[in-house]
Formats: C-alpha cells, sequence, structure tokens
C-alpha cells in the first residue's frame, strides 16, 4: 500500500542511460533556474524605496531609483557575463565553487560552497515562509473556510517544503515542467503590465487609480554618495538567485555549456527588462512602499484597475506574484543537490549525496535541504523577514569569489584575454564592495525583536557567517576523514592472500531442535573439527541437552560453560578470548542458529538471545558472525 | 555512567545458588505479601458503613457492622484454611491457577490465572492513584514548597510506580527489608489503638474528641436479608490480597510450604483482629463515614485526641495508613511476576517471564506490571476511585475457583477428607454468592462520571471481565504459537546430517581495498569455487573494478551484474534465484564485506548498502549472510 502510494507520488524509476533524455531543454530548464531570480525582481524595487524612505530621502531626489537600477542592471549584466565565461570554463558545473577552488585555492573555494549551500537552506525557508505569511493574509481577506488554512504559519511552510521536495523527487525533468507554467505565466504578466504601463505614461494617460505617493513632508535629506551606495546595495537583491545556472551546468542537455550559457543569458536579459521597468513605472508613478500593498500591486493597480476590463490583468499579476515568491524555493532545490553531489564527490561532505535516485535525482540532497530548510523554519517560527538579510551576504560571497577567480584565471592564460579580464575585474570589486557593505551595515540587526531574550540574536549577518564557518569546518573534517580511510583501505598488506584459518564454534541452546541441527551441519562444512558451545544457567537443562546431543550431535564435541549470572554474553566473550589465546589462527567464526517466525509478532514470543549475541559480538574484531536462520511455517 | 548508575539503583548481580538465600524468611515474607491484605482493613469497615448510609439504613441498626465483620472475619478464615490446603497440596506455587487447572479444567484455570493477573495490575493502579489522592490532599494542607509535588497525579503516580519497579529489580530479599519497616509499624499502631479503644469503651472513659455520628433522621429503612447481603458483600473487600501467598510459595525459605502455610496464618490472624477490632470501635463510637475523616483517622483521634499526649499515636495511624497504601502495590509486584512465570513456564505467556533478572527476580513480569500499571493510571487519568469496582470481581473469581478445586480434589481422594472438603464446599459457595452479588451490583456504574461521553464506560465490572476474557484468549493464542513451534522444531528429518553444499558468493564494491581482500580470503577458506559478484551502475569504475581484481582476485572469477535502475538488491536477488534454480545446494552463502569505522558518526559518511542488503537477505530462505568486517584504527 504505502510503496504503491509512493509511487504514485514520485513515478517509475529511470534507467541510468535515461539520464540525457531526463536533461533539460532551455525551455523547461530556465523556469527551474530563474524563479528564485525571477522572485527578487518583485521586491527589489520596493526594497531600494524602502530603504529611501528610511533615510528620510527628499521626494523630488527619489526619481534616482532609475538610475540606481540602471547600475543594478549592469552588475547584473557583468554577474551574467563573468558567469557566462565559467560555465564555458567548467564544463561539468560547480560554478563560484569550483571558480574559487582552482584559481584562489581550496579554502577560498570552500567558502564560497559554504556561503552557496547555507544560502540555499536560507532561500528555501525565506521564500516559503514569505510565501506562507502571504497567502495567509490574503486568505485572511477572502475569509470563509479558506481563513484557517495557513493559520499555523510553520506548520503550513513545512507542509509547503514537502511539496516542493516530493516534486524534485520526481526528477528535474518533471519538476520543470511542472513549474514552467508559474515562471512564464509571471513573466508574461509582468511584461504586458510594463509595456501597458510605459504606453500608459507615455500617451499621457492618467492613473487608473490612486497610488501611495512619497511623503512630501518628514524626508528633508538629499541624495549623497554613501547614501546611494546604501540604496544601491539594498538594490542589489535582484542579484540573488543568477549563480544557480553556473552550478548546474550538467542539468541541461548536449551542449550542456551552450545551453546553460544561452539560459543565462535570457534570464539576465529578463531580469534586466523587469527590473528596469517595474523601477522606470514605480519613479514615473510616482509610488511610495505602504505597510498595505506592495509596489508591484500598486503599479499593476495603477495601470489595469482593480475594476473594469483591466481587473483580470490585475489578478493574474497578484496570483503570479504570489506563485514565484513559492517557486523561488524550488532554485534551491535545483542547485542544492547538485553542489552537494559535487563537493561529495571531492570528498567534502557524505558520499551519499552523490548517488542519484529512482528518478535519477539527488534525492540525498533534496531530502538534506528540504529537512535543514524545516529546520530553520521552525526555529525561526515561521518569520519570514527574520531570515531576509542572513542569505545576501552569501549570494555576493559566491560573486566576489567566481568574479575574482576568473580574474585570477585570465591573469594565467597566455595571451591574457583583457576583455573578459576587465569585465570581471570591475564586476569583483564592484560585488566586493557591495559584500561588506551589506555585512556591514547589517552584521547585527538593531530593528529586530530579541531572539532567546538577547536583542542582537535576531538575524544579523553574523549568524550567516557563522554558520559557513562551521560548513567550511565540517568540510575539513569530512575530507580528513575520507582521506584516513582511503589510507587506511589502501594499504594490502603483503601476504594478502595467505589462506585463512578458522576456529569454528556452534552456539547451542538448551534444546536440540531442528534448527540447532541445520546450524551444526553448517558449522561441520565449514571445518570438520567445529565445536558446540552451550552457555548452561541450569543443572537440569543441561542435563537433557548431553543427553539429546549424545544422540543427534555427531562426533562434534560439546563444550558447556557455566554461567552462575545467568548471563550469555559473559562466558561465551571470555571463552573466546581464551580460544583466540590458545589457537593461532586469524578468526574465530561464531555459528549462530537464529529463529525466523511465520508472523513478526511470534517475535515477541521468544527470546532475543540471538540480537544480543549480535549486539555484543558486533563490537570485537577478529569474530566473523555467520546466522543460519531457520523458518516457521505456521 | 548510565550502567554504574543502574549498578547503584540495582545492585551488584546474584550467582545462580544464592537463590537460595534470596529467599524469604517468614519475618520478611509478611511484610511483602501482607500490604495488600493489611491496606484492604484500612477501608474495609469503612465500605460497610458507607453502604449503610447509601441504602439509608436507621442509625439502631448500625451496630449490625459487627456482625458482618465477624461473618466476614469467618470467610477470611475459610479462605486462609482453604489457601493453606492449596500450599502443602501445591508447593511450586501457582494458588488459584494451579489448583483451578488440576481439578477444575485448563478453562478454569486460565480463568483464575487472568483474574489474578488483571487485578495485580489494577491494584497497582488503585492502590498508587488513592495514595497519590491522599498525599496530595495532605499536602495541599500542609502548604509550602510541598503543595506542589503531587499536583500533577498521572505523572506522580507513573513516578510512584517506578519507585516500587525499582526497589522490586533490587529483588525480592532486599525489597522485602525495605518495606518491613512500614508494614509492621501499621500492624503495631492500629494494634495500640484497638487496644487502648477498648480498653477506653470498657473503662466507661469518654472520647478523647467527638467524631461523626450516623444520621438520625434521613435513614429509616430496617436491615433486611438482602441488603444485609450487599453489605457483606462490600465489606468482602478486606479479603483482597489473601490469594498473594499461594502464588508464592517459592519464594519462601525451605521447608517453603510450612514457611508460607504459617505466614498465610499469622496474616489471616493479624487481618481479623485488626478487622474487628476496627469495627468494634466504629460501632462503639458509633462513628459514621464523612467526606472529611476516615474512619480510621476518625477512631484514631477519638482515642488518642489530636492535642495532648496521646497526639503522636494518632499522628503515627494517619502516617502509616498512607504508607500502606503506597506499599499495596508492592504485594502485586510479588505476585504478578511469580504467577507469570508459572504461566509462562506451561507455554501461556512468552517464555522471557521464566528468566531470573540478575538479582535472581522476575525481571521481564516486573517490567511488564509496572508497564501496564502505568498505563492504565494514564488511561483513567490518576483517579483512584474510577478503578475501585473493577478488581474485587477478579478476586473472588480467584477465591471461588481455588476452593471449588479444593472441593474437587478432595472428592477424588481416598478416604475422602470430610472436613477439609466441608470448609472449602462453604468457602467455595460462599465466595461464589459474593462474587455474583459483586459482579451483579456493579456491573454498570452508574455513579460514575462518563468516559468519552459515554455514562456508563467508566469503571464497572463489565470491563473487568472483558479484559480478563481478552487475557484468556491471549492465553490461548500464544499457547497454540509455543505448540506449533514446538511441533515444528521437533521434526528432524532422518538425513538430518546429510553433508551441506553450499554457493559462496562474496560480494564486491567496485573498489578492491583491504577489507574486500579480507572477505574474499574468508569465502576462500568456505569453498575453493567461491564467485565474487559486482553490481554495476558505472562503466567507468566498472572498468577500475575489473583492472584492481586482475591483480588481486586469484582465481576467484568477478561477475558483474548492471543495475540500470541503480538498485542493489534487485540485480542480486534476481542473481541468486537463477543460482538456486541452476545448482543443487542446500544453500547459498553471501560474504559481505562490511565497514566498521572507528567513531559511530563516521558511519554517516559511509553508504548503508550493508544494512540495506541485510534487510532485504534477511527475509529469503536459503541464504546464509556472514559479515566479514573490516576495522578502521581512525
Amino acid at each position: 500500500m504505502l510503496s504503491r502510494l509512493w509511487r504514485l507520488m514520485i513515478g517509475k524509476p529511470l534507467r541510468t542511460e535515461h539520464a540525457m533524455h531526463e536533461r533539460l531543454p532551455i525551455v523547461l530548464a530556465l523556469p527551474i533556474f530563474a524563479s528564485d531570480a525571477l522572485s527578487s525582481v518583485a521586491y527589489a524595487t520596493e526594497t531600494i524605496l524602502r530603504q529611501f524612505e528610511s533615510m528620510h530621502i527628499r521626494a523630488t531626489d527619489w526619481a534616482i531609483a532609475l538610475p540606481i537600477s540602471i547600475g543594478i542592471v549592469t552588475l547584473i549584466i557583468m554577474v551574467v557575463v563573468s558567469y557566462w565565461q565559467v560555465i564555458f570554463a567548467y564544463e561539468k558545473g560547480g560554478g563560484s565553487y569550483m571558480v574559487a577552488r582552482e584559481n584562489l585555492g581550496l579554502f577560498m573555494g570552500l567558502v564560497a560552497a559554504s556561503a552557496l549551500l547555507v544560502d540555499y537552506v536560507l532561500t528555501v525557508a525565506v521564500s516559503i515562509a514569505d510565501c506562507v505569511a502571504q497567502s495567509d493574509s490574503a486568505l485572511n481577506q477572502v475569509g470563509g473556510p479558506w481563513d484557517a488554512l495557513f493559520d499555523n504559519k510553520p506548520l503550513s511552510a513545512c507542509m509547503l517544503v514537502l511539496v516542493i521536495l516530493l516534486a524534485n523527487l520526481r526528477g528535474v525533468r518533471e519538476s520543470g515542467t511542472l513549474f514552467a507554467g508559474p515562471s512564464y505565466g509571471f513573466i508574461t504578466v509582468l511584461a504586458i503590465m510594463i509595456l501597458a504601463g510605459t504606453f500608459r505614461v507615455l500617451s499621457g494617460t492618467p492613473l487608473a487609480e490612486d497610488v501611495t505617493m512619497p511623503p512630501d513632508t518628514g524626508g528633508d535629506t538629499p541624495i549623497n554618495g554613501l547614501l546611494l551606495l546604501r540604496a544601491f546595495a539594498s538594490g542589489c537583491a535582484a542579484l540573488t538567485g543568477i549563480e544557480a545556472v553556473s552550478n548546474g551546468v550538467q542539468a541541461f542537455r548536449k551542449p550542456e555549456a551552450r545551453n546553460a550559457a544561452t539560459t543565462l543569458a535570457i534570464l539576465g536579459g529578463i531580469l534586466a527588462f523587469l527590473f528596469i521597468g517595474i523601477t522606470y513605472l514605480a519613479v514615473q508613478y510616482r509610488i511610495a512602499p505602504s505597510e498595505q500593498e506592495t509596489v508591484v500591486s500598486q503599479i499593476a493597480r495603477a495601470t489595469f484597475g482593480k475594476t473594469g476590463p483591466g481587473a483580470v490583468l490585475y489578478y493574474a499579476v497578484q496570483f503570479f506574484t504570489a506563485l514565484i515568491l513559492f517557486l523561488a524555493a524550488n532554485t534551491a532545490f535545483s542547485g542544492f543537490p547538485r553542489l552537494g553531489a559535487i563537493l561529495a564527490e571531492d570528498g567534502f561532505l557524505p558520499r551519499q549525496l552523490t548517488s542519484l535516485g529512482e528518478r535519477l535525482a539527488y534525492n540525498n540532497g533534496i531530502w538534506t535541504l528540504g529537512i535543514l530548510a524545516i529546520l530553520f523554519l521552525l526555529v525561526f517560527h515561521g518569520e519570514a523577514h527574520a531570515l531576509l538579510p542572513l542569505y545576501t551576504v552569501g549570494v555576493f560571497i559566491a560573486f566576489s569569489t567566481a568574479q575574482l577567480g576568473m580574474v585570477r584565471r585570465s591573469l594565467r592564460q597566455r595571451p591574457i584575454p583583457y576583455p573578459g579580464l576587465t569585465i570581471n575585474l570591475i564586476g569583483g570589486v564592484v560585488t566586493t564592495i557591495v559584500l561588506f557593505v551589506i555585512a556591514a551595515s547589517k552584521f547585527i540587526a538593531r530593528d529586530q525583536p530579541p531572539l532567546f531574550g538577547i536583542p542582537w540574536l535576531y538575524e544579523g549577518a553574523w549568524m550567516a557567517l557563522l554558520l559557513m564557518g562551521l560548513v567550511v569546518a565540517m568540510f575539513y573534517a569530512i575530507h580528513r576523514h575520507y582521506e584516513l580511510t582511503d589510507r587506511q583501505l589502501a594499504h594490502i598488506p603483503p601476504d594478502y592472500d595467505r589462506p585463512v584459518h578458522h576456529t569454528v564454534i556452534v552456539l547451542v541452546p538448551s534444546r536440540v531442535h531442528r534448527g540447532v541441527l541445520e546450524a551444526l551441519k553448517y558449522a561441520r562444512s565449514l571445518s570438520p573439527d567445529a565445536l558446540a558451545v552451550h552457555i548452561s544457567y541450569e543443572q537440569e537443562k543441561e542435563q537433557r541437552l548431553r543427553e539429546a546431543w549424545n544422540r543427534y550431535g555427531g562426533d562434534t564435541p560439546l563444550l558447556v560453560l557455566n554461567s552462575p549470572y545467568r548471563s550469555l554474553i559473559e562466558p561465551l566473550m571470555r571463552y573466546i578470548e581464551e580460544a583466540e589465546k590458545l589457537r593461532d589462527d586469524d578468526v574465530v567464526t561464531i555459528v549462530l542458529p537464529e529463529f525466523v517466525p511465520a508472523k513478526w509478532w511470534h517475535t515477541f514470543l521468544h527470546n532475543a538471545s540471538g540480537l544480543i549475541i549480535r549486539w555484543h559480538l558486533a563490537r570485537r574484531r577478529g569474530i566473523v558472525l555467520v546466522n543460519v536462520r531457520y523458518y516457521l511455517d505456521e
């Protein structure tokens, strides 16, 4: 039953040869790798405007948001071009990790990898928590039976994580098909909105509805260099999610690198268009952020109107925006298992992460990500914004290591590819500056509620940095263990093919029955001088056993060990020790007759001495345990 | 650490030879077997008076309580004499179960046994719940920090069960020593109270303090035969706990039967004296039951006074009465494991109940009782009185089966022992009548709060009867299983010593390392034509393995099975099936190289294929699995 349900949810197993077919064409790869980046577009403009508000920038200077956006788009293009080079240089995937590792050294590679892994977990936690919060407030306005659906936020968030997890266990291709609709829907409705809005602005048509305007009083600070930089850093949230493609080159159809690069370019173009378009309209409409309504929603409302013929499009924007926030988690489910597999292949994470599941997805990585994200959601009580600043830091660590790594790589090549070098150098310097600006301004989050009674414990960048440090330490510890294991296993002694000698002992219970005779027969087949050993508690039973042995035991001698404290293990272990001392054999083979009842619950009606013996012998060297099982039919 | 703490709580293991020394002299046996019976004395008189009250008996007729008590004491003496004969007739113990089984047939024996087992569990639950309720109200009056001690009643009750459980795991002798003080203390202070009270009555000294008097108005029903019978039946609560001695004959020092019989006689004498004494004083003092104070407490107060020189004795009575209610549970901890062991020896309960623990106690029985009692306490929310009527039914089933069994036994003897026969016949008839009176009047408990919303679900005798029926059904099911198992195991085929032939397969992972070579060497020692099998997922690794095999594999052939769905188990199982068909061997021996890392947490860094293979092969016949383990040093 359970396994059928599982088969229904996950699908039939796929043959390894299908791996190629399972790989993604561009049209399916884009929605998988783009959802995180697309979702950042939904809030990047708003982040800049909020920064203006909190810095009390005077309303006349708010139009500077457009140049800032253009600057960020330039940065996006630089990052895209940089990763483009990364993709062709490292066709096996691995992105920032591989670039940094090869060009900046192992340590920087692991730092980039840990930043990305921590970020993937945070992406899932943040976007799911955000999605739950938004859906809950939306459903509360709808009312009715739906009202209660997302009331238990942590539980709802965990359920949503499980939904994405299951979709990803179905395999990368099918999750691509599942998620294509929402991603393309989001792009389409936002593009329509931008075009319609631009037409409205250019044709001088008044807005369909009123929007929140920037405060004329209150803000009176003129914009300056430092404030510009901080606003710029805030807007850089739009860049999150871009690096995913470079980690997942192997998920693409052949030619992998070219398809991945094309996808990345398309993604960059869409991001640039949507981000500049939204900022342009926000500036033209003179929209200010509001507690009640997102900036995108205000633009949609002002463009299409909440009533009348445009309403359908307004609601479509709302719907797809909510959906894309949910799907942002999917990018992480695509990136984390792949990067995990690459790290595991290199011996920095448990090797189990390299194994392909039934549906050719990295199941272990998918489960790991899901469980970690759920833990994060539970620790942070499903509160979205508690987690946000934690992860922009990680994104920019990945960017700067990748770009500076590419700079180093270019410098080593002859002839030096100056155009690429220049782009990477500028990109690397800018992303590094942004990284420091974010880390410094968010190191301790002052405007958050206290956690465990400590005010600065919540959500500062320090926590992300600490986590990354721990992850890097874990990488090294795991690597050391694999190296040690390898060295020990590789040492093959010269006499490796010397024949083995063993003492064979068959353990006999107080009654000689069919199962015991099977075990005895087996023991004799291993060694003609097998020995039977019985641990005796009771004189009476011992006597009966001796009689039975005379009849059935053949010429195998029976040794009876007395156990004054009624312990099975102690006398046995003492005897084995003595046997090892006396005989110069390699191993002691212990043949254990074991009981297999017809029904599992019958187990409770028989003693568990087999289990107990196995448990104790499992910790001793030089012993080989052989279970000879006898089956009951009823 | 943990094992040391355990050693401290339980004590050192005892040698089997010490079993004799561990057995009980009369002075220690009495407190162990008497606590339940003694505790019933504390409330038997009160039960009769409460019955008078609820039947509205007129106050002048309340003096009839004394003749009723004398009648009950006569019944006690009959039961004692009857069990005395049981003890000598069945020196191995087993009490009502053995008597009924041998003389009334297996079914009646099992009915008696189930009644007793259910009763032991209920005794623990009832007395502990009672003790918690009384201690809680006492502590609430004391106030201060102690107030909260028993506030969580179910939790407190479970903790108390664990205390008694641990004391009993220390062994029967030590628990006797532990519990001797309270039992003898209880007997002593109650005897002093009765003597002092009688002196006060005979000398005509007025009472030290006022007591609650029977209501002069309200009750106007004259006593009649049926009402007398019901009052009598209520007072029979005083008989609970008497049968325990006859189950535990083997706990006594030699000569077991004589010591047990003497203990029983002493117990009967003490019970008779205390019960008649208390009822006599209650009648003479004209005490009526009160919600605020127990009858025993009223007698003690009226005899000694709450202030003045006698106050110490008054408080001693209070203290020891509370303590004896707690210790009543201990009788069950002595009786249940012994009866369980006897039933297990006969194949009606799991055999594990027969095994003696480190301290020569029946540990498994003690744990079983403790856990069942805790379950009952949790289901009934730790409410004491919810459980009370459940268990008088069981006690009287045990009595009547034992006595009627003894009647049957006497009838078979030649010459027929008429005096014994007469006593048992009268006893048997009376206890049977009492049984029916109790069962009929308590079948559905109408004055209890509803359970799960159903008014009659709580605490009726029907529940005890249903439970006993289920237990009897379980006895038969277990017995059937043991019989079937026995028959299957006893069938030894005539060719039992025909030498065994086996196919030996060594499973090889994708890398040939030291551990694999150890396993290979071992496999070769089992059979010169051992075969190596590898399940291949990847062409590349397969190629490397073949090369390594050419170097290290010797002349053992390597068979590579392709696994297109990356499953380890399926190709292996298919191959084994084919191998079994092709070769006419008895068994397939599979040698599995297994990894033992130096630290337990290293296990997470290696795949669990060994475990998975073991899990799957464990369910297949004709396979012997041999784990050859290789140990890592660091």
